[in-house]
């Protein structure tokens, strides 16, 4: 099989140069094209990397040897690649949506860590082992727009993925969830590169991360919804509250949760149980980016832990740990995903693995 | 004025460290005798630190030349010391409590970091902001057990400080506060030395200490109990669930908290008027140790931070941000205050000043 | 007696913020003016910081009133102080040598923390306790630039203030140093605010400062030179080679040094016995930020430290440890100073006082 | 081909796990066999580690169903593998010894990571790619102590292992190197766990590490040196000067070296094209731990640094950058190489695949 030539868009930032370390032996998809701003662009991608290589291990030569392209010029990435990832990390998110809009409508699938088009009503919103089906509203989504092949897909913000597969895997066994209340502490490459000021984090935490709380407050909502009349309706019935933190670790985010059911509520076995042995499309689809286990249970007291289990099964698992009954609600537990890579490049990658699989990337 | 002379028991130790370090010039106390284990004993004091000076800055030239006493030799101690500051650090709880009664019945009130005696019904738990009416209960306290001058305090553990102040702030202006859910990120001197290891908390965080949950969920509800026939009552109608966290911070424990009010239910304004103005014994009594404001509110975004607020008034007060609306219950803000000061040594000292104010402590 | 007026160029950065919290009950000195750029001025001080008080402690509440000047107008800080400390931050050394050339041609004696004139023949670059009597460069340095009151005293980078000290002190009796091989692991605060990125000191030390090597090699050459003509001819016969590296700490460089002495060479205890009665002139005449002892020697075998000796006598001293025989040079040893403090605004108010008392500061 | 049985001594500690870890899969050895203390003795592997699996990833399953042996029986350990790897942490430097030969004797050849038999003037300490040829005092070894088919080789100590093998590479191409002076930040877990206590290094470094300086010094005179009569005499005309510091990082040991050649110098450009070009037998042989290329030279300005260079190839190349000349020696450069890898298990395995494809392992 010839391999899918995919671009990066914001491919020298951090998030950028992710998505291009795991997708270096992807079975499916190969980076072609690699796009970023116009000072950025007619270098080679190797020289363009101001702050230098980033993500670890070393930058995969071929991909160094890339010209930069201005991301302004879709029709040269249209030339180049099937579909694209969009890594920008800029702050107009005005201009980023504008940019995702363009190649969308140059017949360019977009998939896109930004957090620009999260809002925007047609625009699913992708955990792919939670709402899958949301991408069925592309054709809507396609002939709203007047686009033809192209397409936005968006992924949530890194800060709710630890938690919301293990919640949500509950509540596909009809367990209602009400009440959130929720602490993350978070991994400094959350905030790029430089990003947190070391004075910030040695000897210290900061309890507070610009507009944090208020995604992974409103976020889960979307991703729980359903698309009506292809708008999606948040989902409703569900109140969370979260505080976010920053710690001095280098990846992987976690979440102490409190958890407050509806009327039938599980028992810690039941929810253990329902953990366990959770599989979803990724898994049934076999993805090549899809955790065997989405959820990883850890029966050490006390576990998860960053540095021991953000790398969980490429790190893509969720690991959990610490499930017990709450004297507030009714349980509560720590849980940690890899904050850039199942929260970020690699959820966008399973998305796009997703989607592919789905027949909605043609190629 | 001539000083009180006090005793150090578990001299050796972090905390017993952190009461000599903060008894030097104190108006009132001063450091005569000092005891540890047997194989202390006997030694000179600055020869019996076989992990060094671990709380900053230079032992105090004075203390370093006692002699180290046998902690089971109460009379040498009676001798020496009108009152005593508890600082063990063993795990045999049933010990320190004999320990500890020993010194009482030898007429040497005590006043304890240990957690020993904070299960025991007539012994009061003092945060002396909250209930410093609860050493009324020390002349029963000498009666039930035949004591004559010697009496047992405690204070509570570190976890709980930096939230529990603020909280019954508010509760003592006659909000009724029915459920705390609590997150804590808490410093690595709250584990004594060596402690916590390194490879535990470098690029980590761990979301588990030992017993701290069950200690943050049920001593407050002794503080804010009540007496009745020479035994305290807990208080009722308040739930509590904490999640513990260790993060790599020096000192400095950060709560991160969700406040559900009963039917009262007071505004932001409300709150922060009642913060700035909360005054108790200590300030009024004008005490020592007493922090000239024991709330302080920070308007910046992102504080309190450890590094930056734990030294807050001589390490004594509580710094209070973030307060918000909460989407689930009716409030949540960050707080924080000094484990090893306000949490420990510095809180002992404060209710021993509050006590010797109130008469209680002979000399 | 009435304070003399004195002002803060560069003040809302972290070396100007630093003089700023250190000036704060300064006996003889008082911050009357800030100026900072033109974004600026204006502003009140307190509203200037856009990053906050980055130093500890709290803002002094008098200076946070100060409006804020603008650098470049020299004029209005001649009217509001005696002389002035540069804390400039910004990359343009032409400019800063400008500046600091036009407040010294306004009558204002300049004490600077930039390194901009530190290579200027006729300008002292003074650590206080070394060369103190270069500062009789300063009527020749005003008749060579045709300034009345005002001049320009420098004081040296911040990296090799740990080692100096100890170094001259040998020198001064009579033991010639001929090489010097230092390994320095140095505090993020040097870098400044937001300063070294999280990402390259969580889990990491980085082995590389840029220009740091060279002034570590080179400044103290001049600093232990001597005027001839109005200038500065640079110390003979020392070769220095330096590595230096980030690490994780807030404040304190550690040095690691090998020195080779010429043919006379001093025991163990006789360099012991040099540092520990080493004094100079801040000793002699008693100055306010002068340490009591320049050079605390330490006996434990893995002192100094930063986080514990950093503070050493108000973070004024050098604490030195290890001294042992070398294998391959004659000694070595381990010297750590207070980067922020004796590395910069402690150093640099010591340069000033000294001058003070040696007349040279009209007012 | 059928792997060969081995075991591994000491196998609950950290070393030991690393061991396990790193044998996972590997083409020729499988772990057939784990002995450690008593206490742990008739255990499940996996219910042995009372502190977890400490070295990343998950513990593999089939190794955590092996029963504990007691590490003194030998002949259970004779049974089950053809020869083990010594990864003792006790402090009890006389009975490693004793065991270690009790295991040669019992006709086990023993890899030992232990630092007991470094001296023994008959026991290789090899690093592979320097002194192989030392293998060949094999057969004199056994002649001396009486043992068929065991013998005892060790891997030098961790610390040494950054700087020695670009060392040694120039020393090859006919660069005589008289004196080395070099400076090492240490990574956490060369101490093992629980090791360095977490308060010594949040925002700290610790200058010192007890016996660490020792063997940096005297271990490489012994690698280099030459066997003669059936004793290997130490190389004559290198003096090396160490300090070692300990620092927050968890894996990793940076050194910066100083190096002063004898008359004939390289010069920069050859002293990189000796590196980079740099092969042993190792490589020739090409062994499954062998890395590619033994020494990584990284252009950047700022590397090679812990996180970012520790896992090159495998975590088994040094990774070397900063060379440039010195102005008190000839060169001087940083060096990398990861302590509980390449400075342990890594090269103890790279040892025995050695001395396997050399024929001293019978099977």
């Amino acid at each position: 099989m010839q391999k899918i030539a995919v671009g990066v868009l914001g491919a020298t930032g951090m998030v950028g140069q992710q998505y291009i370390r795991l997708l270096e032996n992807h079975p499916w998809f190969e980076v072609a094209y690699v796009a970023a701003s116009p000072q950025s662009a007619g270098k080679q991608y190797k020289e363009a990397l101001k702050n230098g290589w980033l993500v670890g291990g070393e930058l995969p030569a071929r991909v160094g040897e890339l010209v930069v392209g201005d991301v302004s010029d879709v029709a040269a990435a249209a030339k180049k690649c099937a579909f694209v990832f969009s890594a920008f990390e800029m702050p107009e998110k005005d201009l980023i949506r504008q940019y995702e809009n363009e190649y969308a409508a140059a017949d360019m699938p977009v998939f896109s860590n930004a957090s620009a088009h999260r809002g925007t009503d047609n625009v699913p919103m992708i955990i792919a082992e939670i709402n899958p089906h949301h991408l069925d509203i592309i054709p809507e989504q396609q002939k709203q727009n007047g686009w033809k092949k192209g397409f936005i897909v968006v992924k949530p913000n890194c800060s709710l993925q630890s938690y919301l597969t293990p919640i949500f895997a509950l509540m596909k066994e009809g367990y209602e969830v009400e009440k959130l209340i929720i602490t993350t502490l978070q991994a400094i490459s959350g905030a790029g590169y430089p990003g947190v000021a070391s004075l910030d984090v040695v000897d210290n935490v900061v309890p507070y991360i610009d507009g944090e709380e208020e995604k992974t407050e409103n976020e889960p909502l979307k991703i729980l919804g359903e698309a009506k009349g292809g708008t999606f309706v948040p989902h409703r019935g569900l109140a969370i509250s979260a505080h976010c933190n920053r710690v001095p670790v280098t990846d992987g985010h976690l979440a102490c949760v409190n958890v407050a059911f509806g009327k039938k509520k599980p028992s810690r076995e039941e929810i253990l149980s329902i953990w366990q042995t959770f599989r979803a499309d990724p898994q049934t689809l076999d993805l090549p980016f899809a955790p065997k286990q989405p959820i990883i249970y850890r029966d050490e007291p006390n576990r998860p832990q960053p540095r021991k289990d953000r790398d969980a099964d490429k790190a893509m698992a969720v690991s959990v740990g610490r499930l017990r009954e709450d004297s507030v609600f009714d349980f509560k537990f720590a849980s940690l995903s890899h904050n850039t890579v199942r929260g970020a490049a690699g959820g966008g990658i399973l998305a796009a693995e997703l989607a592919y699989k789905k027949g909605y990337i043609a190629h």
